[in-house]
């Protein structure tokens, strides 16, 4: 019975990140399986429960290629990079916001939580201008629809967070003329972490963190300072689909965000164990 | 310059209705025309900025069927009665939040109006069970997830009305389970509009209003009483379709709606022409 | 029907000035027609209810000269300049207090507009000194007690604003010693314009607005801006009672206030013009 | 140096009556003399500072005729009443709000009190209809302009209380069309005192109080029950212009008035003595 | 790494008293032992910190009678039973306020609680009255300055949870003269938490609950309805000292209090134990 | 009957410390005679009355060691200068916190104030350091348990204040590791008054003041500006024990409080006097 000593233990970090907002990056596994779904969800209701205030972003992973393949939508590409033209966002916005953000919206519910999801275009939450056409191979290449984060209504936001509602995001912009814009969700999550003020941004990945040497999941690096990030990606230790998600953790924190996580969502409790105890089992990133 | 007495013509009705809420079910040509959108749109957020508190309801027309034919899917039909299969109810909910919700959204916003869409899932917002097996011919005929309502989550559209949003509404409801179910939109309007004391309750159609002479146009009654509905349905001068519709309007007003209003939403400005000018356009059911 | 129209025309102007406070100088003919009256009165009624904030500084006009000719009492002249003596002053604040503020209330009720009469006493909402001696005519001059404006108690303003009444405040000032006051109106208006950080201030005259030839009334300057006004003083263009609601205007706008308007008050609906119209129907100074 | 007992003495009225509502209505003589109007006006003030929430009715007395004289109104009476035409009441308006409703407020101020002058017309403070003719001598008499109460609107008193702000209010109703009347003040004051739930009401007279022998001032009622006035009336002790004091007193503590006090405001600090003293120096009645 | 799941095993117990009042009598061994000190003060913080509101009552135990002792004064007995005089209750006081309070104040600030102590006295928080003599032996016995619960000042127990403070209380109750009495630390208890409407009492003890057999702690009973106390306490298994404290949760329960724990304070994170584990560690008495 | 002059000769003090904190050191004759506790407790009660917002901090004085020889305690002294062993720690904090504070509420109670009691613990109200050893005769000396101010967390007290509480304040320091340390009560007094921004801080002693000449009680100096305090300490003027109190005065009046008051604690209505009349009766320091 002496179990309980985990409550315990888990004081110091409920106290430390009391009333603090707590950004989460669903993606990966954790979107994918059902016990992994419903396990996230009851994890994250418990941070609000013992006194944090989770904010949800999610991305879209496999969902939309699976839409687009029924619908019998053919992805287009140049230079080997997928183009998002007008139906295409039109099917990535309703398996965003339609499906995923209900289904996770549902799964948070049934944990007792409240939960909202929001589009990035309600209330013009996520403000977004569509990137220029950029040089690839000399030449110049317009990927579409495909936003830049301008800002972020936090109004709409704290109003939630103050009312005790858990926002469910969809990284889905919209330009000032109303169009709906395809934005990368752990760019999406970063800027909302800023842009609120969040003591900690959570990315659920596939992997167990940073690894030294890719190839064993012994080697993953616990913590990491932000000026040594440079040399690491010159070392080639992170490389690949790592970097823009280790960028994203940078421009969060030079903005103001307290620490980056990155974990394996794959993993039971992961987000618990990474918040409530010493070592985490994920990569932390700081100042 | 004589025009400006417009505004002063609709003086009385700006404050007879001031701070009152008023719920438009969205529906029809309304939802379909570009230019129908936007007008709608702009009125709806006209409302808005002269005091009174708009909500929409909106249904999902012919947009739903035209994406269950684009992914394959067959509609599955019982004694000629559509059946909502989990499949079925996946693809209704994305095209009902994922695309409707979020085009209504960005019309208000083009107008400067703060929208916000919202599933019934949302917090839990509309509570519904699903409707048992029904008896049809002699036979029980379960529909499948199609649910009735049974509460409304007030307190969230409260907050939505406080903060000066207009909330966009699918007609989706949420099972104990976190199910989703198919809801009738009149029906969802009128649930929301009782729930939540709206002084009116305007649902768009593509009719004038209730026909004397359902040939003839000019015979619109303008004005109904409660009370004198059973024998319009004994003479058949209200039927078909517009039965439910005028059921919805019978127990929202004697659930404490002020009045209903069952307009043209193809003619221009008919919700204004309807608040603010002394007939209307359309038939109004009153106690 | 398209009437209707004129209402969307004016939801830019509705939006534009949500909130806003209009500061109207009441004056002239709309204080004296009983018509104007009530039509002045409406038009001030509906922008309250359509979002705005009005108040009310107002004149003494022809009414204080009648009611000192009923009382017998004999105007006193230095050098052609009215001297405000003890009696004077009661007999002006009797009639400004007493009779115009309420009469002015009387009509705002009417319209369902919550109007209350504040003199510049009231709560030491205007505390001015007496105007010392001015030379003329190498004399000094004493007019006796005339006031200038010190500052404005805008705590009282803004709870009247907060709580949705529509101040209508007489011309008084209070000294330092409770003694009373007389202001000039235009200028009264203008620093209560300034304190109370009015969007708008608009002087309702008996003249179109400024003319470029005071004999053709189709020469009116619809808008000059700060600047070029020296130079209209200089050509004459600018002259005579002109020149005092002029240097107000600039006073107020120095002072934040965003636009003035000298507008006709003969004119139906002048004020609605003015506002609800791209070019007005008389002159707007602005920075 | 033991004077200062006198705080001592008065604290456990200053307990008792804390946050209550006192309303005093300004009458006779210290509405004329100066010394008497700015000693009234710094106990009223002390009221305030002390903890108390005073409010002030006022009556017009010898001002209004004075006034109606320099007018060279001649007054009309039928059978010996006065009748108030329409220009009778805009003089006693005049009067009323523009005159001794701004003086007592300059004396209010001048003691630090933040006062406002209302008419009962301000936001409609005072509804009431006009009397019908009564009988007089078997026959049907119209006195006018004279108005009887139907309501108060009390949130503007609550408002102004709430704020720290001391209203004195002219005792002049207004009718459903707008149009002014005249009120008795001392039915005023009680009305008002009954609406807003004062714990006293306090009626300034040039009278000691009841007093058993009209002729002895020494013969003073200290205290009546209200069960005790219909004998005293029988006996001739309460009569005449004493009568409709009494009866407002009356209806004030059977709609929830803790006491009422009739006193002489000739004598310094009679309020203050009146609430400060075991004995009060007029006469209380109470239930 | 499994540990996490205690957290997630204590969701359910985390939401089900979310915001809810928990009253812990804190006595015997937890009051007396440094460890046991630390250990109570850091589960209690611990429920602050997960969203509960926990109060303390404390008792006195031997440190009383130790400083009486040490002060040379010998306790005074009649028929046994120690009397309250008043240098005892002078004693008394010091030590319970002074001392007892003061020390669980530190514990718990330590763990980084804001916590205050109040003696019943401050702000008339527990009002008594005197118990009357009482027949012992055919003979009328008065215990001195020990007093019977009149009423709690809850306003001042809400302000403290409201601003999120933790009441430390001890069991001196104050007379309408102001004199100080002697409380029974558990009734106490029991009128504070059925004042506040608190939804659990927790008393703790130095036995592991109700046993069944005394002299076997297997033989706890877990859970008794009020409705089996009587015929516990007619076969005896309820007795002695622990009868009154049933009593005190007999009257808490039919006051409203949800639940109340008879606990074992010696048992490392009994608190937590008791709350946040299905079958708890003591006797639960309900409804 | 023209007592009732004193009200009124108060009131502009009443005005001026309207809503202002003033924070009374009880000390000496006041807090040991019955009568006298009885006088300062009402006159206390009176400045809440009247709008002022009192704070009480209170000294231990002689209660301390009488409880000491009673509990056979012997007083530690190195080079005449009194150690505070933990025992005796322990000792004062019960005699403070259990026994004066207590009393002082009772006082303040039985005269209708809502008093609470605060020792420097609760709520970590007074964070203090133990002072080191400080140099005596070329030797160090550690005082034992001896505390110097470091912060004072004023948003307990502000609560209080808010809620028309009167705290009651033990000059106990809680350590950062929670250890309890004796302060001077001046000091501390000086400290609280800094920190809460008072008004006045007035300090009750057992002398008229400061005196030209000691022996001379008629050689009151009534106003000392704090530039003139080091040639009257050069003087030998003040001297002894005043020279702690006049430094706390010093430091009270750098950080922000109005004026400091060193006054007579056995005359009665020494507090009134010193705040309602223009010369006081004791000595003012201010800048």
């Amino acid at each position: 019975m002496k179990d309980i000593d985990v409550l315990i233990e888990a004081l110091p970090y409920i106290k430390k990140f009391h009333d603090k907002k707590i950004l989460i990056k669903y993606g990966g596994h954790a979107m994918v399986d059902d016990k992994a779904k419903s396990s996230t969800a009851r994890d994250t209701v418990l941070l609000k429960y013992v006194g944090m205030k989770p904010l949800i972003v999610h991305g879209g992973g496999p969902e939309i290629s699976r839409s687009m393949n029924k619908l019998g939508k053919q992805a287009k590409f140049i230079k080997g990079l997928r183009v998002t033209d007008e139906e295409t966002m039109e099917i990535i916005e309703m398996v965003l916001v339609g499906k995923i953000s209900t289904e996770i919206v549902s799964e948070l519910i049934k944990h007792d939580g409240q939960a909202i999801s929001l589009s990035g275009k309600d209330s013009s939450l996520i403000f977004a201008h569509k990137k220029g056409a950029s040089k690839i191979d000399e030449e110049l290449v317009d990927l579409g629809l495909v936003g830049e984060v301008d800002c972020i209504n936090t109004n709409l936001l704290e109003m939630f967070l103050d009312n005790d509602y858990i926002p469910v995001i969809s990284p889905v912009g919209i330009a000032e003329d109303g169009t709906s814009l395809n934005l990368n969700a752990d760019t999406a999550a970063g800027e909302v972490a800023s842009a609120i003020g969040a003591e900690k941004l959570i990315i659920l990945t596939d992997v167990p963190g940073v690894l030294r040497d890719p190839s064993d999941p012994t080697s993953l690096i616990q913590k990491i300072k932000v000026d040594e990030i440079p040399s690491l990606i010159d070392e080639g230790i992170i490389s690949g689909g790592m970097i823009p998600k280790i960028e994203t953790c940078i421009n969060a924190i030079n903005n103001g965000v307290g620490s980056c996580h990155i974990i394996d969502g794959r993993k039971k409790h992961s987000i618990l164990l990474e918040i409530f105890t010493t070592n985490g089992i994920g990569t932390m990133i700081y100042k």
